[in-house]
């Protein structure tokens, strides 16, 4: 099969690969109808991230299931599915507790490359999630957010304990930030302030919700955030990149008491303890258990309430990989899709 | 009016100052029937916390309203009455919404020095709780226990979601840590690990409602923690030291998806946001909104359903605090009260 395989910094290279196989009785393998390219990604593209070996990349994916292990039982052959970048067993405590990022028997589906025809994915049954039915062509780039960047957005959300009657900002207008918008917006928040100086980027976040939106960033955006909420801050931040200076702005911005989710991989941050404890606000994030929201976010989408795919504004095949790195590098695109 | 004044490490003296008056019209000022050093006021007693001047000392208080300001409604005169060792005006969003200890007009109460004869209480109205009457003589270390180390406890125990089912640890042995113990047992949780090395508070953990004790640390603490709850660690986790050693040894005991309450007065504590980010933990302290809980631990007090003046093992007349102060430095008492 075709897979892209990155061998060092801006050097992403599609090229042949062994086919995977069923290596435990709980995998599955699946045909993938679509993959993309996530801003965690470029932390490896841009040499941030060390690549040491050639290393097949990609870890979200939806597809058709084409063999299961003989202890697969709730997905079937032929399934059209959906998973996250890790797989859980979803039955531990801390699955049935809805972390599943940090099941017991936790693995990461994207050491096998979901840029790629086909890809493995370990205990199926607890892992995928599947569709009613064949979706329509038009609901796959919904489907494919799904796998992270929604998953991810909406934990987002959740952490930062977004809801009714609360004011809800976002720093970081990529693809997980812009879904967090989206997210606010669904699980009820009154009103959702963006960090962005990027207008195709602020036109996508009015359109999934957003009711303001802040150019300024550092002290300015802090003064700026507080003059719109009654020099209180938010109720709930969400901090959607990673970097010491997205985390100051989050932590800096919401209110005495507020919830900060933090769902960008983070990069070189440091928090004080003596500065976190006089902020007096909850802090929390991580990884995203995608699997806890599946079911739901694949009903919102096969409803066509939501329409998350719109943040793919770039659709290549798989072939051409690097230049979707290169576009999401260069702030070109949003998002890319992979057709393989 | 006799009150304690710190001059440098190890020296502190009562000496005389002048008596408190009503500075605001929102002051009231009361007569102390018992103060007590704190946990806190041992990291300038140690020299962990700078003595640039002459400062007077201590932030714990309840006694009895001698005067209020002609704005004061809530709060008479001949009261007896609790605080928190800051001043809200309990109105204000951020109040409302429970963090008094972030309050827009906040003021430390402690500035004026409450191990002292009297004492001057900013924002009475807000800060102030009176109780049904005046307290029977053997209720008053309860009710002063009330005015910082059982509300700093209560409030670790509510920000760590202590509560039925879950099982709690707690790191940290001192008063703090002995009364996050009681409060756990009051919330409901179903058991109750306390890391301590100090037989004596052992003794009172078990009496306040812990169900074990956990002699190790560090990585050996960690080890022991996690076979105890069947390898997952504890729901719920409360940090009331305030070092790199016990919040890393909260941060590591806790399961994943669990809650982290710390409410250790932070010193030299860094938290690395990429570690942070993968233990998918919840992590929420500072310094307590004592304020939220008092009229409900008042209760329980005037009730007889707790007894958490229990922690002060050493009681002293106020001009005696400097050996309070090297009682606690030393471990031979948990808590000093002082008698005024």
């Amino acid at each position: 099969m075709r897979g892209a395989v990155i061998y060092a910094p801006g050097d992403v290279r599609v090229e042949e690969r062994e086919n995977p196989t069923i290596l435990a009785p709980t995998d599955a393998i699946i045909r993938l109808s679509a993959t993309c390219v996530c801003g965690s990604d470029l932390w490896a593209w841009r040499g941030a991230d060390a690549t040491t070996e050639p290393t097949p990349m990609g870890h979200e994916y939806v597809g058709v299931v084409t063999e299961i292990g003989v202890d697969v039982k709730n997905i079937q052959v032929g399934d059209f599915v959906i998973g996250s970048f890790f797989a859980s067993d979803n039955t531990c405590e801390i699955c049935q507790a809805g972390y599943q990022s940090r099941c017991t028997h936790v693995e990461f589906v994207g050491a096998g490359g979901a840029q790629a025809e086909y890809l493995r994915v370990p205990l199926a049954d607890g892992t995928l999630v599947a569709t009613p039915g064949m979706p329509d062509e038009d609901l796959i780039p919904s489907l494919l957010a799904a796998s992270d960047v929604l998953g991810t957005g909406w934990y987002g959300a959740v952490a930062a304990e977004a809801g009714p009657g609360k004011t809800v900002a976002v720093v970081g207008d990529g693809a997980v930030g812009l879904l967090a918008v989206l997210a606010a917006k669904q699980l009820g928040a009154e009103r959702i302030i963006v960090f962005s100086r990027h207008a195709d980027r602020q036109k996508l976040a009015r359109e999934f919700g957003a009711t303001d939106i802040i150019e300024e960033r550092g002290d300015a955006g802090v003064a700026k955030i507080k003059a719109l909420t009654g020099g209180y801050g938010p109720h709930s931040v969400i901090e959607a990149v990673g970097t010491e200076q997205s985390m100051a702005q989050a932590r800096r911005s919401v209110r005495a008491g507020g919830h900060v989710g933090f769902v960008g991989m983070q990069h070189g941050v440091e928090i004080n303890g003596e500065e976190l404890f006089f902020e007096s606000i909850h802090l929390h994030g991580g990884p995203a258990p995608v699997r806890r929201f599946l079911p739901e976010l694949i009903q919102l989408i096969w409803d066509r309430k939501i329409n998350p795919g719109k943040v793919f504004d770039l659709t290549l095949p798989l072939d051409q990989a690097a230049e979707g790195y290169r576009a999401m590098d260069e702030r070109r695109a949003i998002k890319t899709l992979l057709a393989p």
